[in-house]
């Protein structure tokens, strides 16, 4: 079956492995569509991201989802055929932080598609995969490419469950790539009573806007364009910072109500914060990283039909063509997610 | 000016009272819509509840909305004409549950229309009426009817804020009068992925799948019907018990996930409940009562266009029609909620 | 080896087990110390209790410790003959519970000593135990009694947690028996500002105040003596009704503070609770229900020398008056813990 | 009557002022002890800091403590000659801060000893004060000293609450200060398993060891001293950053285990922080400020006898030294909290 692999930067391989054979517990799915994610880009353009770089091939891929097409033993409730999102959450079950419900913190995770422990973590995007039945979500009603969008909207629904309850709440979004836009399809969907988001591309401002935001402000038209927001120590009671640019979370502070909520998704480097002022307005600061048991509610909220990811999805190419799938999701006026189909 | 006044069991009179005027940091209001509670059909249909009853005349109403008519000293923010929904909470603001935050359990509360302390707090049926500038919320856009659901709503948001978030839980509602089918509504803003929805009235649940309950279960005719959800320990995240009915909350407990919410708003006596299994399920049954700083974030949400409680005022009567109006309220088989236009 | 069975209502046997051995990941015990707890008394004096009754002779006890006697594959951090607590939670590690963190809620658990599933969940009193190793805390410089106490304890610690931060809190205890002592010890522990412990028996009032309670209350004597805290609404911020009575319970609603959390240990049957007062003060019920990573933490107080449970420790009994030992356990006017030694 | 009053850096004045009367609701209070904070400090050194700068003279002092000498209409509960405890947050009441329950950002608090507004808000060191009976907590039991340190450890209690329950859990102090040390106190307190706290002062580590640090790091001489505790993703589940040091913050994120909080006392500048690793491990970082209604339970804590703030009250200097007191207070090599005696 063929794989698509990264050997270093700018170095994108499909290759072919060895058929998988599900054992006790397991199911084989004949895969059917794949998201590029940020992650994956970083592996494509750069060989890695900080610390964490290749050291060896790699499959990419962990936005996935396919077709059941083979069922091991013992496994209930699963059927050919069947449309299936898989969690790439693998958490060992054991360790402390598996004991204390903080399975995204496992200390011996295999999360597809992860250069960080060596040997690497292969990913999924292939034409087969063996996964455990309990990382499947039965997405019946959904499309391929919907049940793909599963893994980042459970990053989104995680960050938010750091947030608390949102509904009635004035949010505030940095950033609009993938993660920042489900951001402000999430807050809409739960009930927020106003969306800001800033980007710096009009493209991804206007996709913002189609999907719910009341308000885009690009910033690098006008840096200034929250300040109206400043009154009365702040406006906001929550933000979800997708950008990981050190100016949209500091700038953000001013506007921020006393006792706001800051939820960091975007994963920047090192950042200089207004310390003085983040104490005194009692702001939390709240890093949210992957999701664990949110991947089921994710599935569950995209099939009740009220939440549709839909228009993110800006394209889909076929496997065959993956470097000019990968070319494209790292274009940023073009592209919000862009989907292999296997 | 007139006012309606409750002298006892179906002892209901238009009465005149002295016009009053604004103090400082108060404005005088010309009062448009009030919605008829379930108190108030208490104090007309039997003089009181329980250990609530009434001594002395009192002008009845807490669920009100009116334009400014005049403006006291040192009231900004305000001006002549505009609609507001008035708050009817009214703490005293330095006993020691004011100084928590707790408002809505202050020593000292003279909430609208309440035969609790004695002499009576007079609530806010009549043409005109003096608060403070602090309770007024601005209701530009919306109208007079709907200003005067921020009330309901209000205890409605605060009870949801008692089961935290509500995006992407299973909800279940027992009754489904205006309470019950605010539940129901904010359930779904709130981004729930299931409301499902009990009463005994086909009219109520009528109403109930009209503004968004995903299935209705009339327990009058199918006192099993909930039985399918208890496979697996249970299914729904959290109950808003809205009916005041033992049975109404027993017979939910074998539905209810393991540490699921009940959040009980409904007012009955005494209940007998299954202990054992709510213990052995750390469910948590919270008390919900009343609200203070919803009032504001009701109105900002139902300002926002994207909340509807208009489909719950099924009537709107002359204040001259106040005693067929009470009558009207009384009736569950043809009203939701009944308000009086002054 | 010998173990101790329960075949039905007062018919205690001793009887020889097969000797196991550890596989990989676990280690062999040899038993040091084992409390008899209530459900072990109720196996033991009655079959059973409600619904859970014994079908098949079952080994009791989930209250242990012992020395690790030899030491499977793969298991790294346990040494021979070091002293070890054993945890006698066992849940799968799959379900949806255990995918939330909610471990001690898992459809598939095997708690040690339960007679809920069948075949039922053998128990630990024996005198080899094979246990996982992720089972095992570390009890250096613990006695076997204390580290036998860890279970009981994290009982506790399970519900101080549903109750939040007790620092400064009025701490009411209702029912003084060995979870309710431990409740006091632990409010203690925790900075509660005032502890008062209630029950019917001067003995365990006794223990109580010995370990630490402000104020003890014998209710069987004097029915009004909570009354003195009802001013103003109320004056404790949490109950641990450790009872399962429910005068216990609903005779406390008035002394609760607007706010307050009742955390429910004691399983009784079904409570009529005065439900109208509960939900105007926005009270708390919170069931609680065993515990999972927990244990741990409670090991690493005892450890710290600051959080003594020796007190609690009334009789040490050898496993070969086991009857006798059961027998005492039973008599709340000698007993607060009996402790087998093996 | 005397005041002690700051007029520029360097430039402390004892003046005389009117004798002030008790209104409605307020009492007289014949002042005994006034600690010197902090902010007094960069007062008297500094002429203010930040964007907070003297801009007239201000009567310096917030933590302190007197003998009821009048009392004025209305007043009940108190009585003449009865030591209070002063809290000195005197927030509005009616903006929307305060109706959330968020006193502490009143949009128009009125705190003692405060040169953000102008006028500047006149401080508590004075032989007389006159204060709302509201601000009085009785300090029955206490040495005048220890209620003048309700305020401080108000912070601190303040500053626990963001932590939450920190029973059986491992704390970090950065920095040993008269906050940094009540920190410990509390951490301690509250049943922490383990405190540990760092400074680069031998002297005040010194302290920390005395009430009940279980082991202190002096960074100066060790800076990679708690290196240790970095194994399995961290070691501690709460800091009390009280330097407003970024080193200080930024050296123990490697120590801190996923999903712990940082609450942030210390008040320094912009900071750079690791956001990645912060991100990735979920921390919280949670700034406090202030407090309010913690003050009463402060009081109450001290009262029980079980919490001793005595050790750190190293200085006691009548009024009229008051040069040489903010001189001693300056100097962290002697003295931890130097209080006034009026």
């Amino acid at each position: 079956m063929k794989t698509i692999v990264a050997h270093a930067a700018k170095d994108l391989r499909i290759e072919a492995r060895e058929m998988p054979e599900p054992g006790p517990d397991q199911v084989l799915i004949r895969m059917a569509a794949g998201g590029i994610c940020g992650s994956d880009l970083h592996y494509y353009n750069h060989g890695g991201f900080g610390p964490i770089q290749l050291k060896e091939p790699m499959i990419l891929g962990h936005e996935v989802s396919g077709h059941v097409a083979a069922i091991g033993e013992n496994v209930t409730g699963l059927k050919e055929g069947q449309l299936v999102a898989i969690s790439p959450s693998r958490p060992c079950g054991t360790c402390e932080y598996c004991l204390e419900g903080k399975q995204n913190h496992c200390l011996n995770m295999r999360f597809y598609g992860s250069a960080m422990p060596f040997p690497h973590i292969q990913g999924a995007f292939c034409e087969y995969l063996v996964a455990d039945a309990a990382q499947c979500a039965i997405a019946d009603g959904l499309s391929a490419g919907e049940a793909a969008m599963a893994e980042p909207l459970s990053v989104v629904l995680h960050a938010a469950r750091q947030a608390g309850d949102l509904m009635g709440k004035r949010v505030l979004v940095t950033g609009c790539g993938p993660i920042g836009l489900l951001a402000v399809l999430v807050a809409r969907y739960a009930g927020a009573a106003q969306v800001v988001a800033t980007d710096i591309m009009a493209f991804t401002l206007g996709m913002a806007r189609k999907i719910g935001a009341d308000l885009t402000l690009n910033v690098a038209d006008a840096p200034d364009g929250l300040d109206e927001f400043a009154a009365d120590k702040g406006h906001f009671d929550v933000l979800f910072e997708c950008s990981g640019v050190a100016a949209a979370l500091s700038s953000a502070v001013p506007v921020l109500r006393p006792g706001a909520t800051i939820v960091q998704l975007g994963l920047g480097g090192d950042m200089t914060l207004p310390m003085q002022a983040m104490t005194a307005k009692e702001i939390t600061l709240q890093g949210s990283f992957r999701f664990h048991s949110e991947f089921f509610t994710a599935v569950e909220m995209m099939r009740t039909g009220r939440l549709s990811v839909d228009p993110l999805i800006t394209h889909t190419i076929p496997m065959a063509n993956a470097v000019s799938a990968f070319d494209l999701a790292s274009d940023r006026n073009q592209a919000i997610k862009v989907q292999l189909a296997f």
